[in-house]
Parts: structure tokens; sequence; C-alpha cells
């Protein structure tokens, strides 16, 4: 199995960073305003990227101000069956967020690709947190 | 070992992405501006951010518009003797741009920030050779 790990930090509270990635404004804003999102374990959620197959994530675990878990129930088969997880980390008015995707099976040029927007989606979620405005789908460009 | 790995994709041709990734212009607007870089084999490049210990890369490899390779030999201790390769691959004016950082000791909050951080350095690439202005070390918000 392969994982993609990241770490990155955010200007903001554990509390204002869980809202951002716990709540369809804050998602919206960060990833896709295509989407649809329930806080709630169990919930799937839908988020949607042009053509691409829709992105259906279970929650399998959800610790306020301290974390989420999802398992991909469809999307590209290379993330069927994968699992995403968030944890926080507050420290001092500044809060680190541990992005991890793991349990892939191979990697590919589409990991490598992924990894990298991984990495633009934490960007996003920072500017959002510290400044309001995220980098969704609907504005980066390609 | 440990290995980073991310694919980008440029819209400029191979011959402009390797003119950034080799020059001292191209990557005191992309990575830092306190460098001492040449384009050549062996030659031992310096990248320097803040109070940092400085970074340096010998250069193991360089194949005009298709790559380049690194062997970091001052940095971080996590950095010393792991690689950085850098593939050009254009396709109908567009380049791919796979970066493999390998050779890592062990999967550290350290790796996961420099997981980050090479994407960013990615995105900063793309800013560059798209529209001129790179996200260097000097404009970063961290």
């Amino acid at each position: 199995m392969v994982n993609i790990e990241h770490i990155q930090y955010v200007n903001a509270t554990a509390s204002q960073v869980y809202q951002a990635l716990t709540t369809e404004a804050g998602l919206a804003a960060i990833w896709t305003q295509e989407l649809v999102f329930t806080a709630e374990v169990d919930a799937i959620n839908e988020f949607r990227f042009g053509d691409e197959t829709p992105t259906k994530m279970q929650i399998t675990k959800l610790t306020p101000n301290q974390g989420m878990s999802w398992l991909c129930v469809n999307s590209d088969p290379e993330w069927i069956g994968t699992s995403v997880h968030f944890q926080l980390h507050e420290t001092g008015g500044k809060t680190s967020v541990t992005l991890r995707h793991t349990d892939w099976r191979e990697l590919t040029d589409f990991y490598r690709f992924c990894n990298y927007n991984w990495a633009i989606f934490l960007l996003s979620l920072k500017e959002y947190c510290e400044a309001g405005t995220g980098i969704n789908y609907q504005v980066r460009k390609f």
C-alpha cells in the first residue's frame, strides 16, 4: 500500500479549521462548489469536479476540533477503497493539519497528481481560514 | 526508504520549463532569491531560506529539456543524502513535471511538510512559466 502524507500549518484555531473542513460552506470554498455534505458519521457525501466521476466519501470518524476520516466509496477507480484522514492539533492559536490519504494500491501518475492536489487543498484551506477566500476547483487554473 | 512523488502540468514548452528550473533567475523566482546556481554536472549549488541551514545541492544529472537530478550534500539532517529528480515530458505545448525526492530515511512531520512544500514549488514553477511571477520563499506566507 502507498500513502500520501502532508502537514500544513494554519494561523487559526483548531475550531476554525474544523469548521472549514466539516461544513458545506467551508468545503465549497476550499474544494468544490458542487457538493452535498452532512457532518455525521456514516453520511456519504458527494463532491463533483466537472465531468469526472462524482467522488463519494463516507464519514468514518468525526471528532470535534480534532479530526475527521473518510472512506472513498465512489470516484476514480484508484480512489475507491482508500481513506482520507484529517488530524488537527492547535498550539498557541496556530493549528497543524495532518492529511493522510491511505491505502493506494499502486504508485501511479494519478497518485502523483493527487499528492500535488492535496497540497493545493491544504493551501486553499489555509487561505480560506486566514483570509476568507479558498482556491476551489471552480477558480483553479489547470 | 520513503520517497516524495509529485506530477504537475505546466502550459509551456519543455524548453521553457527547463530554463526556469536550471537558471539562477528561474530558481530565484520559483524557490528563493538567496541562491548560487550554476547549471553544470557536479556543481554544488546553494539555496538559503532565512535562518535555516543553507541547502547545498550537487547536480548529478542534467539533460537539456528533459530533466535534472540533485544530491543533497548539506541542509536539514533529514535531507542530507537524499536526491531530488525533475523529469519533463512535453505533449502538445503542455509539459508534465515529475518531481521525486527520494531516499528519505523516515516518514516524519518534516517529510510531510516538505511534501506539501514541493507541491508549492511546483505551483510556483507553473505560475512563473505561465504568468511570469513565481511564489518564492520571500513572498510566501507561512
